[in-house]
Formats: C-alpha cells, sequence, structure tokens
C-alpha cells in the first residue's frame, strides 16, 4: 500500500461485535472496509450495504483475494485459530476479539504453528484503549504515583447471558474475568499467582452449568503487587466497570461513565445521576475506535502490535488458574507461565 | 477574671438560636453560662437547668450583676439596641444576632449613642465560620486564585417561615438576603453598587405582604468585582448554601453539607446522596461553635471582633439598597456607605 | 430526494466552525456534502479534498446549482443576511451560525423581506442540542422539578478571543453572551425584563475598545422566572459551561465535561480531575452533530425548525437590551420584543 | 442509679485513645468520668484535671469504689483481659478496645472464665458507629438493596505505625485488618471461609519482622457472600476508609471524609478536594461519641451490647485464619467458628 492511501481490512463475523467493527472501519479515513464473511449471508449482506463493503459466506473468498492487508475477526470463539492461521500464512495482520480460543492446548498449537508470525496478531482487548484506564495506565507508567503497589478492579455486567450463550462460555473466569485479567497485566505485567473465589448467590441456571456467578481474584505480581478483582454477572445499575491505582505516592482511579452530566436534587435525594452505560457496546465505544486505530498504524508502520497473541495466552492461562484455585481453594503459582511469555 | 478562667457569659433570650449559643457555651471550656434572661421565665429557667445557669426574666436582672465579661444577644431584633447600648455601657463584650434593626435610623442613632464603644460589639454573622466558606475566603486573601473576580452565593431555605414571622421580618432582602450580602463583603468588603430583582413565584402569601419569595442580587466591588446572590424562600432537596470564588487563576467552590458520604446506585439512577442538612441550625452547627470560640478569643485577647458593629450597619445598608433597586428597577450606588464605614 | 437518499448540502465558510459542519456533513450517512463556497479558495479545496466535496470561491456558484437541498453557513456574520435571503429565495433550507447580523435594523429588514420563508431557516445556537443541557431542558418540560423558577446559567471562555475579533464582535453581550440568552430561552422562552452589568477586572484592551471582560446578565419570564447569566471572557481552567433549573420540586444541574474520568489523590490533595475541555469545538462536538442531525431531520420530514429565526431575532434584541441596560443601569422591559416575536 | 442520674465511669489508661473517651465521657450529659487509672500518674492527672475527674494509678483504686457503673478499657492490650475479667466480677459493664488478647487461648479462657457475664462487655469496633458505614449497614439490613452479594472494604492506614508498636502488633492481621474483618461480620455476620495474601512492597522495617505492609482478604459467608478486604499500612494521601456493599437490586457506598467541601480548579486540574482526614482519631471522631452513647444506653435500658465478647472472639479467629491462609497459600474453613459463636 502507499503511505497515503487507507488500510484495507475484511471482517469475519456480522454480529453484534462484528457490525460495531464494520461501522468503525467503514467511518474511518485510516481504514477501507472492503469485504465482509459470515455464513449467514443475509446478514453479511446487510451489513456490507450499509458500509459500502462486498458480502460473502466463507472464509475461502477472503483468503482467496490479494487487495486485503489484514483481517479482523469477530466470529465465533471456534473459529478463532483457524482464521488466526490462514490469516497470518498469508502475511496478513489480525485483529483478533478473544478469547484465542478456550482450549489452553489449542491456544498453544496455534502458538507453535504460527511461530514468529504471531507478531502479526492484535488481540481485541478492548479495555486497554479506554480513555480513562489507558490514562490512568500512561500515568502509573510514567511514575505519577510511584511504585504500583495494588490495583482493585471493579467489574460487573449489567445481567448474565443468554443460556446458550452461558453453556459455551467456558465458565465465568474465562469469558468475563479474562477481560479483568488482561487489565490486571496492563498494569502488572508479571503475574506469579492467582488466588480464586467463585459463588453462586442469585442465579439458578448459571449454577445449573457448575459456573459461578460471582467471583473474587486476586492476583500477586513478581515485584509484590496486589491485584484485586471483583466480578458479578448482574447489576441493577449497569454496566459497572471501574478501577483504582494504588501506588506509594498516591492513587489514581476510573470511573463510570454516564450519558450526561445532569444530576438532580428533590426531596429524596440529592445528586442523582443518569444510569451508567447500559453495556460494553455503549461503554467502549471509544475503545473499539482506539483500538481500530492503533491497529491500523501498526499495519501501517510496521510496529508490533499491543496486546498480541502472547496477551492472548497468559489471559487465558491466568483465568485457567483461577478455575483451579477457586475449585480447589489453593493459591495458583503461575511463574512460569509468565516466564515462558 | 484570670488568664486561666473561663469566660464568663449571659444569654438573653431562650428561644431557638438561644438555645444553640446556651448549649454550645455550656459545652465549651473556654466559657461559662452565668445566666440566662428571657421573659418567658419558663422557657429560661428550663434552658438553665439543662446547661447548669441561672434563669432570669428582665435584663435589669442581667446588668445588675458584675461577674460577667460579656452578653449574647439572641433576643428578638426589636430589644437589639437596647440591650446592645445598656451592655456596651457596662464595658460588657456583645455578641448580637442580626440585623442590628430593621430600621436603618435605629441602627444609626445606636451607632452614634455608642460611638467608639461600637468595638465591643461582635454581629453574629455565623456563616462566615462555616469551615468551607471561610477556607476558601482564606485562600482567596492568600492569593491562592489571583485578583478576585467574581463571587455567585447561591441561597436557599427550606421553606418559608411563618407566617407571623414573614409579617414583621422586614422583607426577604434584609431578613435573608443580609447574610449574603454580609457573605458579599467577606469577600468583597467594598461593595459599590447594589442590583435587584424580586419575584413572586410560589407563595401568595408571601406576596400579600408586599414581599418577595425570590431574589437575585448583583453588587459590583469597588475593583470591578462582581458578586451574584440568587435566593428563594422554598427548596424541595433541603438547605442549599453553596459559593464560587473565582479569579484571575482559578476558582474555589464550598458546596452543600449532608450528614453521611453514602450514595445509592439502583436500577433507576446512580449517586444519590442523603437530603442535605434540613437548615440553619444542623448545617452550621460547627459555625456557631467557631463563632463562639471566636467571641471568647476577643474577649480575652482584646482583639478587635469581626464581624463587627459596623459590617452589621453596612449589611442592612445594602439589604436596604437592594430593596430600592428591586422597586425602581435602577441599579443604586451604595459608595459613600462603604466609605462612611 | 427520494426519502432515502442523504440530504445534499452546500456549505459557506471553510474556516474553524466551517470545518467542523464539514467534517460532520461528510461522516452522517443522512447528509451529503456537495460544495464548499470560501473566497480563500485554496482553503475551501484543501477542506473540499478532505470531504469529498467541490470547491468554489463565490455564492453565485453554490446558488446556480439545482442539486442541493439546503445550505450551512459558517462564513462572517457580515454575509449572513445576504445568504440566508438569497438561499430562502431559492427555497433551500439554512442553517445559520449565529448571530443573523450584530445590527438589529438589518436583521429586521431581512425578516421583512424574507417573510413566511424564515420558516426555512434553523439558527446555530449549537448548545441546545448538548446532551446534558438538552437532557435538563427536556426533564423540565416534562415537569420533573415543577413549576421552574429560577435557572442559573454559568458561562466563560478560557480566554479572550483576538484583538481583531474583540473589535468586531458587537460587545460582549452580542458575541458571548448571545448564546447564554438563547439558552435562558430553551428554558424560559418569555423574556419580559433584562438588567445586566459589565465590569473590566482583568483586560485593558478589551477596555480600550469600550467592551467589558465580565458580565452579570438578570432576566425576569413572564412568569416571573428568574435567570442569571454569569459570563467571564477568561477562565483559567477551562471552558467553564454549567446550569441549573430550579423548580418548585427540586434542581436538575448540568456541569462541566472532561475528557476522561481519572482522578487524582495525592499528599496534595483528592479528587485532582482532568481539566475542562478546552474550548467549544471539543465541549460541543456532540452537540454540533446533533444540531446537523435535527436540521436534516428537518429537511427530510418537512417539519418547523428550532431554534429558527426568530430566536435569532429575540436573542439579538435582549443582547441590545442587556447593553442598555449596562450602560444605563436600569432595567429594561422587553415585554414588547417578546410578544411581537 | 436514678433513671436521670449520668452513668458513672471509669477509664483505664490515659493514652491517645483513653484521651479520647475521656473528653467524649466527660463532655456528654449522659455520663460523667469518675476516675482515671493509668500507672503513668502524671498522665492521668493531667487527664483527670482537663476532665474533672479523679486519677489514680492502680487497677484496685478503681475496683474498691463502689460508685461506678461500669468501665471503658484503653489500657495496652496485654492488661484488657485480666481488667475484664476482674470487671465483670463486680458486676460492672465493659467498654473494651479491641482486641480482647493476641492469644486466642487467652481469649478463649477468658470467655470460660467469666461465662454469661461476657453479656456485660462491649467491644470497641468504632467503626461500627461512623455515621456514614452505619448508614449503609441498616439500610443494607432494611432490605434497600435485596439480598447482599459482595462487600468490598478499602482501608489504608495513613502511615505504618513506630517500630515498637509494629513488634508488638501482633502481625497486620490481628492488629489492622481486625477492624475490617469485624466490619465484615456487620454486614455479613456468618463467616465461613477466609482467603488472605500478604505482601511486602514498600517497607524493609515491617518485612524484618516477618510481617505484611500490605494484604488482600476475601471471606465467603454462609449464603455465598463474598467480602473483600484491601489493606495497606501507608497512603499518601491520607486515612482510606471506603466500602460498598453490592446487593441485586442496587449498590450503597461509603467515601471519605474531608474537613471541608471546598474543591479547586485551576491550570493544573479541576475539582481538587482537601486532603482526607488525617487518621482515625478525626476519621471516626464522631463515632467514638455514638459508640459511648452507645454504651452508656445499653447500661441504663440493660440492653444487649453490639459488638459484643463474642464479636471480640470472632475477629480474632478470622485474623488467625487470615495469617494461616496468607502463610500456607490454602483457604481457611472457619464454618466451626461462626457456628460456636
Amino acid at each position: 500500500m502507499s503511505s497515503n492511501s487507507p488500510i484495507r481490512l475484511a471482517l469475519f463475523g456480522a454480529g453484534r461485535i462484528g457490525q460495531v467493527h464494520a461501522h468503525n472501519i467503514a467511518a474511518s479515513p485510516e481504514t477501507e472496509l472492503v469485504v465482509i464473511a459470515d455464513p449467514f449471508i443475509e446478514g453479511a449482506q446487510k451489513l456490507a450495504d450499509a458500509t459500502s463493503a462486498e458480502a460473502v459466506s466463507s472464509p475461502e473468498e477472503v483468503f482467496s483475494r490479494d487487495d486485503i492487508d489484514g483481517v479482523v475477526i469477530g466470529s465465533p470463539t471456534s473459529t478463532h485459530v483457524d482464521l488466526i492461521t490462514r490469516a497470518v500464512e498469508k502475511g496478513l495482520a489480525v485483529l483478533c476479539e478473544k478469547p484465542i480460543d478456550l482450549d489452553i492446548e489449542t491456544v498453544r498449537a496455534c502458538h507453535n504453528a504460527i511461530g514468529d508470525r504471531s507478531s502479526q496478531v492484535m488481540l481485541g482487548f478492548n479495555r486497554r484503549f479506554d480513555p480513562s484506564f489507558a490514562a490512568v495506565q500512561r500515568r502509573v507508567v510514567e511514575g505519577e504515583i510511584g511504585n504500583l503497589e495494588q490495583v482493585v478492579i471493579i467489574s460487573r455486567d449489567p445481567a448474565p447471558a443468554p443460556r446458550d450463550y452461558i453453556a459455551g462460555s467456558g465458565g465465568i473466569f474465562r469469558d468475563m474475568t479474562i477481560h479483568d485479567l488482561d487489565m490486571a497485566r496492563f498494569f502488572v505485567p508479571d503475574i506469579v499467582e492467582v488466588t480464586a473465589s467463585g459463588s453462586n448467590v442469585f442465579s439458578e441456571e448459571i449454577a445449573s452449568f457448575n459456573d459461578y456467578d460471582s467471583a473474587v481474584v486476586t492476583l500477586r505480581g513478581s515485584k509484590g503487587e496486589l491485584v484485586n478483582i471483583v466480578n458479578s454477572r448482574h447489576c441493577a445499575f449497569g454496566y459497572d466497570q471501574r478501577l483504582e491505582a494504588f501506588g506509594e505516592g498516591g492513587m489514581l482511579t476510573a470511573s463510570n461513565v454516564g450519558p450526561t452530566t445532569v444530576k438532580k436534587f428533590s426531596r429524596t435525594g440529592t445528586e442523582l445521576g443518569d444510569p451508567h452505560m447500559p453495556f460494553f457496546l455503549e461503554r467502549y465505544a471509544q475503545a473499539y475506535l482506539a483500538e481500530l486505530e492503533t491497529f491500523a498504524n501498526g499495519i501501517r508502520n510496521k510496529e508490533p502490535f499491543s496486546p498480541n497473541f502472547e496477551d492472548g495466552v497468559i489471559a487465558l492461562e491466568l483465568a485457567n488458574a483461577a478455575v483451579e484455585s477457586a475449585a480447589s481453594g489453593r493459591a495458583i503459582s503461575v511463574a512460569p507461565i509468565a516466564a515462558k511469555a
């Protein structure tokens, strides 16, 4: 490509997250949406019409082209490893939604298969691109609060996903906490120990899948940092996404985002704000845009991607350690994992 | 008195504000409540019993004593001038609730009568002693925001006073705004112009007294500072007392005080706080204590009082100017008043 | 146009505000930017290149076309009346930046000239489209706080405009306060009295133009509502844009917007937030988008525009009344103006 | 005692916490401070002079009296068990600072020795009386957020205690976390599992005592509730004491308390608040008063005390479980303990 022409992208998956990526790619002057692939061709066609792209039903129709610079993978998790592998073999850059796969052996096999070409892959841990979380992390790295000692992450979904989704989700730690585990590593890259507790306090349905509806995870970093994650699969007041980074010199916090700054004062109370943004599509709209921009810049400038394939591997290994800790009641050492990565 | 013994005080008035002063005087190790005078002797006796003081029904029974250092005047406004005059003639220090009198000629006559002994009088503009307002003022004086350019004062009572009180109040500017006019002078002592607008938006009763239920006042300081006062005789969410001081280098604000820091997050909204403190006795409880402490220290250390008699005169003159401005629709120059004071 | 095709627009002016409109028009699927006119053709061409539009240097090259549905006027104030008149004569919809003109006689002549076709004109009072201000106004109209009694608007620019701009601005009331006067009318459409005070506290340059650098305006509505506007031409902590609407049942407030939710806690203090958005382009980015969308929908659905031409006339008349009040020290009745409109 | 006369109290310990209790007892109309016992008789005498009490150097001089209703124990931890035992044998009510003792066997022996008379003992877990924490707990109990599911407690001291104090403190869990463990039980009385992680991130001195400077504790309640405690022995921005209670219907939070409501806005940022209250004496001043009032009311009305002796036992057992968990990396079941209590 020329240095001025937009980055040409293909998109796998025309579902909820695929639609976010499609519209962002189409709206950015930096990127061009060439083709959308989805076996549900009607959905692909509708999205393609709205974004001036072409619709196809099979991956082959994407990989046979030679006019694209990268692919965005927003299709079901079970397709990720295959699509990643084929894309990197073609020399294409990849932005893949998390997780790479629910099975760590499959992920490792993929890692071995693609070898150094894993550097072509960027993982879609979108929260790293949230303006507030990113600002806190940047300021911590710049030393604004001195040595980082503790991180507290509160992360609650507004409501449980549908039954079918829960059934195939891999459990709360691999499906939901995995985002928070990556956020933990955004601040403390070297995690050496995982302690987790799961609980069932409100959903018999989730319990019926031997899954938890609530969880707490404590991570220990290699310098003694303690990271605390609090999760719930429901939250009456909306999507609850907050964190605080505590260091020797002070604390930086990032809190929830509302649609307006309006506050109400009445006989029954004061400072009543709007409910929070309902869920990740609204709350992280800016983050998805910034993520895409980073991906496009990485392709254009041939810079290493972050978060990368290894970040995806480690997040899954931490999730697996959390599963093991919650089941066994023991702290799980993960030092070798971090070392390997 | 010896330097260690408490300041011995007499109190006039056993009503609502008298009770506040009585309990504060009795509780402080710096002060001792000797006697309470109120023609309603049952009330005086009850309050005296609770505070280990003596109760009397007439001022004479106070002024005939020679064991007191000062008096606190919390009796009806119509008694203030007489009690001030007699107290200063006896050489006693005086802490007098605002206003000195509703009639400026009466106030001036008193001022002439007591002459230099007006320095024995401290005026009960309690809000100057509120920790937050006092901190803002101190930091402005210390230059933290550079030249002061604008002050905005929001001041709303929770509900109108009873009909009888309103009838004899002297009107919103002399009764309610007068506190805000003094607060304005706490920040901008030299006021040169008053512009006021009154309105009747909710109370036919108040309108029937040719009084306003709502008002806005704009003051101009001698250096061009603009002070803005917004008043209402009612407020659904409690006692609303806020201010902001704006200068070339920034802004300092003080807001309302709640009983706790509790916030509620629910399906209907977020960050819902407690209603504000209901009224001045609760909101300014700390201020009344600090005011008394300042009075006692002034007596002990023979230091000039602030706010003083002249501050009481000027506040009333500004209130009168506001009355005139609201009636005439003209800005009223008050330069000579400030100069005289 | 067909019901599905985008609204085709021409843009006058390729300066700062023109660029905002050009990018918004180009990015929206609802609108298409056809042509940009600016006598500074290099600027027009550059902007046209970035937005896939055509560039021309004269209005004639716009008005001779028959492929446009409406025009957006972002050129200098002195061109507004001419462009509005020519556009409505061609049957085009108009979105015109405020003010219509600085001279009320010129505005009235235009109004007379275009007659009923003034309904084709929408005025660019962008703040009505700010999500927070709009939410407060909607909730007030829906009765959430009962009868509206008071509105307080704080509006401070981050820094004075350049000397040349100030010289031709028409003064603080017509240039800056006019936005707040319209915001006042968003809440209290029928204003019957204007009282204003101007002051010079920091800028000798502004004083040299017989203009004020600070101002306070009090408006009275036909039902006794009091609206208070506080203005400054500078503000150390950024663009300060807040309001509160106070009614018999409570209060709704809208405050400033920061780029993140990050707060810092350190030895020197707590809850330190980011500086506010620097100026109107950033603060009102969402408002400009919503304004354009409203304009496009109005064209498509043949609905009346709001704010409209008359809102522009009244805002200027209120600004003129403020000028007169500040100069004379008298409250200025504007009842006839509102009645006429 | 008569129903009207004040509760007569003796105080053990004239140190920092003893002084708080002495002044509160002396100031309250409900209580009377009769005698202060401290082997450091000069300190006792000085405090007695300031509070109109008698000073003695030995416990015998207290227990030989028959004019007291209860004792407040603020002397060193090593004296608690002996003083509790002798006081309850005399039939006196006891308000004892935490912990009962650092050694659980000593505590149990005391418990066995005093038997049912443990009901005469109230434990000084002062935080239960903080207005904000108490309001959250009351509202949770009243069902305002439905079933309680999660509690997050952030608790950081401003700076480590002196070396000598640390040496004899019993470690972070028994000395500092014990307050948070009791706070956890204020919300979730039946704790069945303790998981703890300790870390050394800033203090070599604390590490030299085989103690942690930072810790995270996760508790599980009998209904699956998860409670999370985050501790640090230092905090740059003051005493950090917050909590949130999360239930199926919403969340209630209580945050830090500052001395004023003042916020500063300047070129470097916005909403800068005062540093938090420096430490527990300031932050919990109101809580100590309310605790004493509850103690006095309990004596007067012969009502059961809360928190009581058993709450002190359980808090220590939970702290011991945290010590064991942090050392072993295992979740520690504490079901039998709660059952026993």
